[in-house]
């Protein structure tokens, strides 16, 4: 059943998961309603409540949902309710930041559950060295570590050039869900997930509106 | 007119541009056909056409599109054929990794006119330092320099609690379009463009996908 849902919704998840953090942090009622949710997250009620019916009946009639209840549903839909171990690939200046910055959310944060544990790169004279207490391996380890690790996820921060490359290793390895911040059209095959993420294109969409 | 395009057709165009900057290094032919641009883009060829047409008869029947005008066009139209100056505020990792990112490709590529100009912080032990030969200014300097650099793009790269305040006060000294990176749901005035680029959430989406 679970494939079934679309990508659309399972793309609204995290953003409700946010606001219901959020009102948790600033609110003192333990229900939310889906108006109220729904603005938060800026999207309709109607919405909110077609997405979250996929996952069951969560809301009560002119109730609202409870806040925390919905909350630890979401993250336990989204698989945060345990540690995702993830892999990164291209611990270039963009690898070193994306690796802090995932990292000091895990440490800081209680339910950051996305953990950073293993680095690769060809660079030798990066091979060996340590990010955040991480060591980074060279590209060809990574079957072994996904295997040791039982990594699912990987970031791929390569030059455009490598992207694709490295995208076939990390789903030859096994990983099923990949985030690519590559500037490169990159393809994978069925049943693995693949997200592109490119702020020089959103840069350059941008730049339409600055006249 | 120009204001009538949407923004799901603007968002295509810097990828159409990519595929010809590709098409250009790799292939002989001077010519390219919707179908191929299409195929490159992972769009279809119609919505190439109809894309495309909005800017203008660029392609001729059964010949296809001269690789060389219409990627000059589509950079004019982006307003890509000159300089763009642009703001980024708050000189974090994740900003430091951006801003050597952007100014990388700003030296590298002859064409790559996005310019990181101006950076702000908030962190009395940052500002006067300097990264890639820009200094960084306090955030009560950004009307100043805004005027001074004509800045049009503001990057925001802050903590989520203050994303708000930040994107209030690059509006207010005139930037019409910002690209913000911070895991927060903020708001701009009718005439701005604020774009959301949220790897966190990207993230937890993607866990999703692991099991």
């Amino acid at each position: 059943m679970r494939r079934k849902i679309s990508d659309a919704v399972v793309r609204r998840l995290p953003l409700y998961m946010r606001v219901l953090d959020e009102y948790k942090k600033t609110e003192d009622n333990p229900l939310i309603s889906s108006q109220e949710l729904g603005e938060r997250a800026g999207v309709s009620s109607s919405l909110v409540r077609k997405d979250l019916a996929w996952f069951g009946e969560f809301g009560k009639q002119g109730v609202g949902y409870d806040v925390e209840f919905l909350r630890n549903r979401l993250k336990a839909i989204l698989n945060l309710d345990k540690e995702v171990p993830v892999a990164l690939v291209g611990v270039g200046s963009l690898g070193l930041a994306l690796t802090r910055y995932v990292h000091r959310r895990y440490q800081d944060e209680t339910h950051f559950n996305l953990h950073i544990v293993a680095l690769f790169d060809n660079d030798p004279n990066k091979i060996g060295a340590h990010v955040d207490g991480i060591v980074i391996d060279s590209l060809d380890r990574i079957p072994e570590k996904v295997r040791k690790y039982d990594l699912k996820m990987g970031l791929i921060t390569v030059p455009a050039a490598s992207a694709q490359m490295v995208a076939d290793a990390l789903v030859a390895a096994g990983i099923k869900a990949i985030l690519n911040f590559a500037p490169a059209n990159i393809t994978v095959p069925e049943g693995v997930h693949l997200t592109s993420t490119d702020f020089s294109l959103e840069m350059q969409r941008l730049a339409y509106y600055t006249s």
